[in-house]
């Protein structure tokens, strides 16, 4: 638990990784596990190190680090490992990306992760919720209508979770919603964008007959479907496959891919820059 | 080599595979594999026997099995394996896929396969053409003029392929040399359609930021990247690639799933209907 | 649900095909699949058809279909979907594997299913039994002693299962228990068999530094981890990985590898013949 | 071409990054790309950097960072990419492996590589070498007898090769030729280790049943088929498929895991510690 790690990025130039690695030895820190990488002149970083006792807290840590953003131009992310973060999940009818999420949290498979709450525009998730003794919150969509989001961002607001996941919810976000959330929103869209943007991926996937259906996790932003991509995986179809069939395998792809973005966007190994995503190993 | 097989779609109805399957019984042939499945109300199956002695040729079988497809209103293809299959190749100036086939068919990965004549816009292939004993034909091509078309079709009409295979062939085909041509025409898109139609998938990619990128073969239709998909796959790319070592890695891809597909098609594994394929496995 | 399916093997000659899809005709039903194939001189079928009502039950069908196995020498297993089927399901302490087919069951993603009771030598499963009401057997084990059987078998006994899955249960199941238990067991092993056999696989690939592991869904035989293979998937694991990490990646493979082995099993796509396994798609 | 990579080793404390990207920019060199882990105690890293003026050549830099080795107990190896890297091959009567290596070659998927010669106890391989202008050596082998490896270690001490692959080489190398011959030697074994060890692996895998076949890429040591693995994958198999249909299949497997494989050794991103590897990305 005593675990730490840092995302890093800023244009390019020789020096940085011996300017930070300084830093953290001066601090007695052991790194663990290092990444970097440049693209496009930025350079990219994610280090993880043990034995944090030198800062109280992620804002500290912070502090300490502002002179190297300021000498490098460069934005800093930090997170404690010691410290539990939230992820509260909206749902809708189906509830098998729900579910996953659900049996990965209870059986450890995050570390130091909980859910706060689970919001849903059906009851269907309400006895799997009450099963998890995690709240759960009814709040019905209506057609064309946005009025169910000032309830919905009631209830964030009240538990400030760290990131808010879309285990399958059928009803498109507002821009205003998206802006005023306060945290990362993470979708689990059932296809292999940017094939099949939109409501019905699976029926557009048969009419096309491709061969392969696919699952996309990424960041919400107000353009649908359009934000940046956390992680991808597809399963094999054979001809003869219903479409409802092409569904049920659909949405193990579609569970496994959210589990893992979640992983990932967990343990910080995410960074966005210029809409698309840095994913660190 | 004594095998054939046939592929049928009717109207699905009760009795199908009891009437073909009696036919080719009072025939005395023996059924090595079958496979039918019914999609949408129509019956779809192929069938591969050994011991055809019965006909001499498949214009013979589908003579006397005519009066089957009068009754269930259906369509018949049938090949007999013993009768080598001819597949002339168009490339421009990557040599990948082309050499993938080359090398296939020299190995005896392909039974029964002859290249006939290899014809590119570039000089790229000539060397390897060469190696292989195949004629080549050179027809440069100029932007937004289809002039070369017609000594294409010459060549064409010469050697009366089975098939044409475009392993990379990086021009535009006229509606008018698709309906010319008397043969199905195999292409590999160098991406996952329908995702990144065009001449830049790649670089279509990178910039939206997919974490798997693929390839898809697919028969030709006037329509650009719109025609029947055989067979798609992709690869797992990572961040920090360059758009150069995507294309590295998509080569790869490129080449496997073209020769798989052209594998399907020579063994007579593909039906197309509606513009989708039926492949059997 | 109207539906069914045979399943059929025997000494290949010409005429079964013929001779089997007369009979369904004969009884007026509509083949909707059918696969075929012939492997060292034996053939391997899998007929689906909709319209069953010339049987009342499974058993009649059997009689009725009983000449065309004298004629053949053949064996023949049918199924009526209308009929539920039941999996009594063992587990030990870890529950990811158990969790994920009760999900499915739940969700309906298996067709007609149902799980009357779990057996466990470990508490840890019997909130989730609870949860779904199945009735939950705790059955203690003893190292080096086969005692508990006897308990296992009055149980499966009064409930006599069609199948008994164990999903991660981590002690041996005595020749005995496997020649008395009445129905077909089907484990899932923790590494991609032939390699690694036992009780420590991830610690073993961990060891040879392979670069994928796997798991192995099979059916189960006195010998350990012998049987007829049904399924097996692997995942690419990176350097650094630690066993841990190792066994939390597998985890997940295990749990899909079981669930699609089952899926199979249940829908009747699984034939043994000689200790290996035939299946169709 | 201006580039350069190290990989280094050493027992893990704080300190080593900062201390090795310290030598780095007092060298006013840019890393471009930066992997770290520890393991069990161990630190392992490979860094790549532009602009390596500082260095007439790789020994000259090894004498620099030599203090850096002491100072940590650690092994240090750095490669200049501008420097062309070698690659003698051996092959028998199967050339799917070779053929995919030689065209990769030539096509400039591996960059700054030569094929100085090819080593063959079959005369198959020769018309390939000879297109590619590449010295072919006959060396006949007899069973029980490792009398022709004198010949081969002569001919490889002419070339002095960086790497040696053996491309589907099928007679066992002696202790001796392995002691001898001064470089690394990655073979390409047909099945998904550590199942199926030996001569006829797909025969093997047919009769236990598995459902995924494989193939190995592994550094040769004396002990058959037990050397570090840098490389494997799996393609599936279906039920019917006969050893021939397998072997087809697994040669394709063979050939794409080979040839990333030797890129990952080209490129420097393979180090073995303990008979395992690590491989960077």
């Amino acid at each position: 638990m005593n675990k730490a790690c840092l995302k890093f990025y800023c244009p390019d130039r020789a020096g940085i990784v011996a300017r930070i690695s300084e830093f953290l030895f001066a601090n007695k820190l052991n790194i663990i596990n290092l990444e970097q990488h440049s693209e496009n002149g930025i350079f990219f970083t994610r280090i993880k190190w043990e034995d944090i006792e030198n800062w109280k807290n992620e804002a500290e840590f912070q502090k300490d680090f502002a002179s190297i953003c300021d000498e490098f131009q460069g934005q800093v992310f930090v997170h404690f490992f010691a410290r539990v973060q939230t992820c509260g999940l909206f749902v809708s009818r189906e509830l098998h990306a729900l579910a996953e999420i659900l049996t990965k949290v209870e059986l450890g498979d995050y570390e130091n992760i909980q859910i706060p709450f689970i919001i849903s525009n059906s009851r269907n998730a309400e006895k799997l919720a009450n099963y998890y003794n995690i709240p759960f919150y009814y709040t019905p969509t209506k057609k064309d209508s946005f009025a169910h989001e000032e309830k919905q961002l009631e209830i964030i607001a009240k538990y400030s979770p760290d990131f808010i996941g879309l285990a399958r919810y059928m009803k498109i976000l507002s821009a205003d919603f998206i802006n005023q959330v306060g945290c990362p929103i993470i979708n689990i869209h059932h296809s292999f964008l940017p094939s099949f943007v939109g409501a019905r991926p699976y029926e557009m996937a048969y009419e096309r007959g491709v061969k392969l259906i696919g699952a996309t996790s990424h960041f919400v932003i107000p353009e649908l479907d359009q934000g940046p991509i956390i992680e991808q995986d597809v399963a094999r179809i054979r001809s003869g496959y219903s479409i409802l069939k092409m569904k049920k395998q659909g949405a193990d792809i579609e569970k496994k891919v959210f589990a893992r973005a979640l992983a990932k966007v967990f343990e910080h190994k995410v960074l966005v820059y210029e809409n698309r995503t840095v994913v660190f190993e």
